[in-house]
């Protein structure tokens, strides 16, 4: 007989985990709506055209789902990200600007299943398009430090860098700039390796892009230099105070920082470059000290895209959250625990099978109050009842026998104290259990 | 230039749709969990041999989206509806029983777009797993009234019916046993356009299949006794008084209907069979008088479906709501309104560029009690920001100028009211428009 399993890289989700994703996922979306941010979702499945040229020939080729149509043979894909949607949607519509939209979404990626890595998984995103200015980057930082702080995830640093900064110091301070577009966006992606393959390893891909090892030198020297971030701003500006685009780099990002409310969790890092072709300024990425897990956040600047699918030229920023890298964080740190199995408050015991009726107004009764109950459905004795209701660690239980039908007074156990309550009325039963949840 | 759109019969959802679904999504899962059930998920995604043989030729031939995984050549296909990954899941699993499970995502079905028909929609689907008896299908139907109560939707009926009875009626009653399991279902399938193709569409559908007439008046003759629901039960158990599958089905329905909270909301339908092969025993659609569509929810018992997944003999049954459908009736019937375009209570207009950074502190502030607020990012002037405020409909605007930086003094203006309140502390602020969201 043929084993029926969840595909490879895939996964399903019983009620103790959905229940913790569903609590992380409302806090990022509770933060998304105090900062203004409003829902705005889009197919799971996109024209293969739409997606094409946007992330780079790496990821289109090997990690993005396409799909020909069995019937039209038109080729599909499966959404990579949120972001390239988004894009195509305001290019052909009219939106108020700034549009300032949140989606807390699947997207599916080819990748080599691994521990923590998945073939689909969940990104919040939460996106400002219209604004050119540092307000809305900044705007963005905050968010990224109001969510941190909602899970009260403390030791994390928000690391910074801008693209038109390392254009700018890659083209013309070191003297790169016969190598055009798709040769730097390959040496882009090379530095993005930093943290998983070292210093050497960043060099064997540069290398392995034929590049002379002077230049490999001076691209090292230049994503290595360390310090916090006003320094490393000044002292790119006194390296080299004649570039047009450094300068302007620079002045937006010193405005964009003025505006971040909380300093000390905002570091300027010149190896970090992030691996998709569609940024244009600053971009930024969260990590956490502990686990060494890699970064839960990931956004920036991408004022070129909109304009690539034929509308307007709309400048944009954003930044998506990834929901598994946070709770795998949260769990390991602590702030998460997998301990609850499920909403229900309530369990209604029928203590003899003659009561079926009376057991069903009673839950009837306490549904319509708004309490989560459950009652027996499986023509069960007493004990397989509690046990069940043991098994799921449901709070309350009310035990319902003939003495409770004529008095209309019931007993209510309170199994997380081991208290006991008797003889009260229904609505005192209701009032117990609505207060305490 | 290529335009990108939107995949035929795909959609965006702009906020104020999102906000209005999120809305029906949440007051569906609200009854859910009153109802004792918890949330659990399976992929988007399962592999084809998962699908295959659940649903019915004419399903799996035309409307399931397979595709091919260009790197193992292995075949999947989108989730075509929420019920059979569940069944793929319980059969591996270990679960406590019942296990009630609620799921609400997107599902796929390459249908031919028309209005109020897409190839990518949502369901809220509420299952219960591990019980046999009428006590489950009668909580399904008792959570299909609370949910249409929670809208307000009062001119429905829900249409029941059971496949065991169909089949005893079909095979021994009307002397059709010799047809076999497929060609069965294929006459189920048939009757099930009723609605669509009336009785002289069912009757050529019937034709198709070569079945004599005598046969097809038979059939005709039975799908059409009409009357409530007990007298259809006594009129069939008389009619075909000695058939085991006819008597166990009846009692069960007898036994369901006792349970049942509304009597008035159930009417029995013969002709009501539901197209889907999976099904076993009760089988229940919701209708609406106006307007005039398909049906709001569709469900029933599946009592082998697990079993075909090398599980255990678990009998199981659910329902699942149609989002679009509740949307689409909902606006028509005036109880939904498209007039919410954002969740964000207050405008931050800066009138003064230099107040910049007070604007920003004063909206930290707003967000830190959880008001959801805007600030320009724009640089605008006072007009633009104003306008910006007015085309999304928000509720309160601030106005911050020289004035109230120096005396910490606030005006608010209340647009819905035509309101203004003046001289008031930034507490005040915040309590104003606390209180009314």
């Amino acid at each position: 007989m043929t084993i029926y399993k969840v595909p490879k890289g895939f996964r399903d989700f019983p009620p103790d985990i959905m229940i913790l994703r569903k609590r992380v996922m409302a806090t990022i979306e509770k933060v998304f709506i105090k900062y203004g941010f409003d829902p705005f979702e889009t197919p799971a499945i996109e024209y293969w055209e739409t997606l094409k040229g946007k992330y780079g020939d790496e990821v289109e080729s090997k990690l993005v789902y396409k799909f020909q149509d069995p019937w039209s043979e038109t080729w599909f894909a499966l959404r990579y990200d949120l972001t390239v949607p988004l894009a195509r949607f305001v290019a052909s519509s009219s939106v108020a600007l700034p549009f300032k939209r949140y989606h807390i979404g699947r997207v599916w990626r080819h990748e080599s299943p691994q521990k923590g890595r998945y073939r689909e998984f969940w990104q919040c995103d939460a996106d400002i398009i219209g604004s050119p200015y540092p307000e809305a980057d900044a705007e963005i930082i905050n968010l990224i430090i109001d969510v941190m702080s909602a899970f009260n995830i403390t030791g994390y640093t928000i690391r910074v860098n801008d693209r038109r900064l390392l254009t700018g110091i890659f083209e013309e301070g070191l003297g790169l700039g016969s190598y055009g577009r798709e040769r730097m966006l390959a040496i882009f992606r090379a530095i993005d390796k930093l943290d998983k393959i070292g210093v050497n390893g960043v060099r064997s891909e540069l290398e392995a892009l034929k590049l002379p090892q002077d230049h490999i030198d001076r691209i090292m020297n230049t994503i290595l230099i360390s310090g916090n971030y006003n320094d490393i701003l000044s002292e790119i500006s006194s390296r080299f105070p004649n570039n047009e685009k450094i300068k302007v780099a620079v002045q937006h990002l010193e405005e964009m920082f003025e505006l971040i409310k909380d300093h000390k969790r905002v570091v300027f890092d010149l190896s970090m470059v992030r691996g998709l072709d569609y940024y244009t300024g600053p971009i930024f990425e969260t990590y956490v000290e502990e686990p060494k897990i890699g970064s839960l956040t990931g956004g920036g600047r991408y004022d070129d895209l909109i304009k690539r699918y034929g509308g307007p030229d709309l400048p944009a920023t954003g930044t998506s959250f990834g929901i598994e890298r946070i709770i795998d964080a949260g769990l390991e740190l602590g702030l998460f625990k997998l301990d609850k199995k499920t909403y229900t408050s309530v369990c209604v015991v029928c203590l003899d099978p003659g009561l079926y009726k009376f057991c069903w107004e009673i839950t009837n009764r306490l549904r319509d109050s708004g309490i989560a109950t459950q009652v027996d459905l499986m023509r069960r004795k007493e004990r397989k009842q509690r046990e069940y209701c043991e098994s799921k660690n449901i709070p309350y239980v009310i035990f319902i026998g003939h003495k409770e039908k004529e008095s209309n007074r019931f007993t209510v156990f309170d199994r997380e104290n081991q208290r006991r309550y008797e003889n009260l009325t229904l609505e005192e039963v209701i009032q117990l259990i609505s207060s305490s949840s």
